[in-house]
């Protein structure tokens, strides 16, 4: 199992918006959650996505989409804005969840159960020098970075991963960390993620 | 220069839509256009992405979106919804521009020019080991893929270039190459792109 995680500071933590930008950019989750799960007309089966939402009224929230067992959806941002919405305001989708999770929390359990932990960071160790088993955490920051605190806590069970020398977007980050580890799969285990 | 192009077999050619799924899945190409120029707070200077559009009603269309030149700007769909909806109408968008052109004709123009032109395929050539000069154009179907009329007529000009045995998102597929491009402009030019 490969799980992405992006910690949204300003992420809307109910269902009160009128879309998804507006709701702390909750368009930078639904962008992260369509490279992370979405293949062409597939949904990669190993993979969770997790978004940490501390915007206002009641943060932290832990949104998790299950890309095994999702369902009923389609890839555009509008359809997301009603999922995210009604999960959001305490109605169920297949796949999807939602509970009262720190990210900080969230960790802690990973790095107990002995998952492998990385934190995207220009300056880390290059994502191609890496040997992945079949379990891996990757933590990602919005457009405003994460919170040095929360790095620091992360970095306590973790190490630094870099895609090199450039600046990408989240979503555009997940799609790399999925490439590189499909050749890594597929080399190391001989199978098709 | 590095070019994107997609075909779009149903995306409208008219402004007259409710959203961008509803308007012949122009939310792949909005998904495209933000995997093609955007990295985190700066746009992809050396990208030109092409979108054929072949729905209603006054197919084909060409739409150019300059990472130069492009500007005033958000990441989410429903800005971008707004932007298409206003180029399509024939307002003008600083950055983006409608012609009426086809696919071939591009392809041709291109070709004559000397640019080197691939057809993403899983049976391609894989892109790590092809020699990229500072130029090149990357032909994408959407969901339903090229058509063979025009794959055809491609490769007359082309080669195909695979990113190996899985099936990607036409926008996963452009964060994939731009990644491939960034490790590849730096190490034979040794600058970022």
């Amino acid at each position: 199992m490969f799980e992405f995680v992006l910690h949204s500071r300003k992420g809307r933590t109910d269902g009160q918006f009128n879309n998804l930008y507006a709701a702390g950019r909750l368009d930078t989750v639904y962008q992260c959650i369509l490279t992370s799960v979405f293949k062409s007309h597939a949904h990669r089966h190993d993979v969770l996505f997790h978004a940490f939402l501390n915007g206002p009224p009641k943060p932290p929230l832990h949104l998790q989409v299950d890309g095994d067992t999702l369902f009923d959806v389609r890839l555009d941002e509008l359809s997301w804005e009603g999922i995210l919405r009604k999960v959001l305001t305490g109605e169920s989708h297949p796949g999807i969840s939602i509970s009262k999770e720190s990210l900080q929390g969230f960790i802690r359990a990973r790095a107990t159960s002995g998952v492998p932990i990385f934190v995207l960071e220009e300056r880390g160790k290059n994502i191609n020098d890496i040997d992945f088993t079949d379990t891996a955490v990757f933590v990602l920051g919005d457009h405003i970075g994460l919170p040095k605190k929360d790095e620091k806590f992360i970095l306590r069970f973790g190490e630094k991963v870099s895609l090199g020398k450039q600046r990408y977007l989240a979503a555009s980050s997940i799609d790399i960390i999925n490439y590189v580890l499909d050749g890594h799969v597929l080399m190391k285990y001989n199978v098709k993620r």
